[in-house]
């Protein structure tokens, strides 16, 4: 499991009060990049200078609980690690340690140049597996 | 069923070239904007002056192809409506007509003083069969 | 002098129940979008295809009435264009037609492969022209 | 003088490859923010809680070095203040310490009520005094 700290942003939310809903996908990907950074994969290596990409093919949110400006946020990952694909859940909960969203992301191996899919690089799979 | 053409703006687009994934649920939105409009629902009076509120509490996308800045975008949007509740399908079709996406999100009505769960107002419920 | 129409949507907000501040650059930066694409300088094309690019190095908002979601918006653009930079400035007026917000963009023309100042490109300069 | 260390992240940038300029001024409220929340005046009481708000009624950046994905970012803060109103200059240096671009936000404080410009309140002067 991975942990990161963070706290809901004025421009997180809308008029309603509340994180608009697309804000929270936002959130779980700087997660994303913060755990990538930390396995030594960081995205901006992966975009510049790797054979392969991660993209995302399936992205997916329940919303449980409202969170509003100023709430403190404690997100986890798990990861799900498969022979060419992971799937990363991450658990919003707030100050009070209540889950108020998880979020679910797919994510494919594919080559830079041809976008076939590709078995996941080894550097990839061990971080994950990390955190499975 | 209701149509909604738009293109790719660079805010939609990230250092990978491509609209950023959470950004296809930022444009839905828009979407579901204009068309609560078009039924005289506007999310500006339902958020000041209705007695209820209709937040998203699961949102979900498939990516199926890479969008890129500049590209024709026609979004079209289907209904499926429940007592309580109703899910928005929305398919992004590029400019050659080729499915990009299919986003989709699932509204619950709720009371505004109580959050509790009530029957979808008749405005709502009819707007959608439209394009049920 | 270049004429948008918009509204203000949900994801322009913020919890203070406005548009968040940040956001008037990122509806500008449509209108500007739009404009080039009216003058066949498509952004998409300027950043895969040309051998120039035209970088924003200044730009500045006056915010003079709040802009709350459902408002109507009419940007109109005006364009001062320079030897090898040009400005634009928007102005956003409401429903009503009162100016809410003021923004400039600085923007000047550079190479691709150097990312030296050029004098601005023919048809980017006789674009602007119309809008002087 | 206020100090936030944070990088760019990929929802920061764009299909330039570059951060989108409307994005400084989102992190540098991100950082406003972090520093309200420093001095006991975090926004989400002022928002909820005071009796007057903090609006921006002028923002300005100057862009003087690409930033890219990755990049780190060190944003140091100091304030001019008013009677009525302060001013907030954010200095964006990147992991090399090279100014890459300056933010300004000018701020005035109104009565939540009737809107109309009043004295800084006393907490959030001494604040900015610390920083200036």
């Amino acid at each position: 499991m991975f942990e990161y700290e963070t706290g809901v942003k004025l421009q997180d939310t809308d008029a309603a009060g509340l994180v608009f809903f697309a804000n929270h996908f936002k959130i779980a990907h700087a997660v994303y990049e913060a755990f990538m950074e930390s396995i030594g994969c960081g995205l901006h290596l992966i975009i510049r200078e790797s054979a392969y990409l991660l993209p995302i093919v399936h992205a997916e949110a329940d919303y449980k609980a409202a969170l509003s400006l100023g709430d403190a946020l404690t997100i986890s990952v798990t990861a799900d690690v498969g022979k060419t694909s992971f799937t990363l859940s991450y658990d919003f909960k707030d100050g009070q340690g209540e889950m108020a969203a998880r979020v679910r992301t797919v994510h494919v191996a594919v080559d830079k140049e041809t976008g076939e899919k590709i078995t996941l690089p080894d550097e990839v799979r061990e971080g994950f597996l990390r955190i499975s």
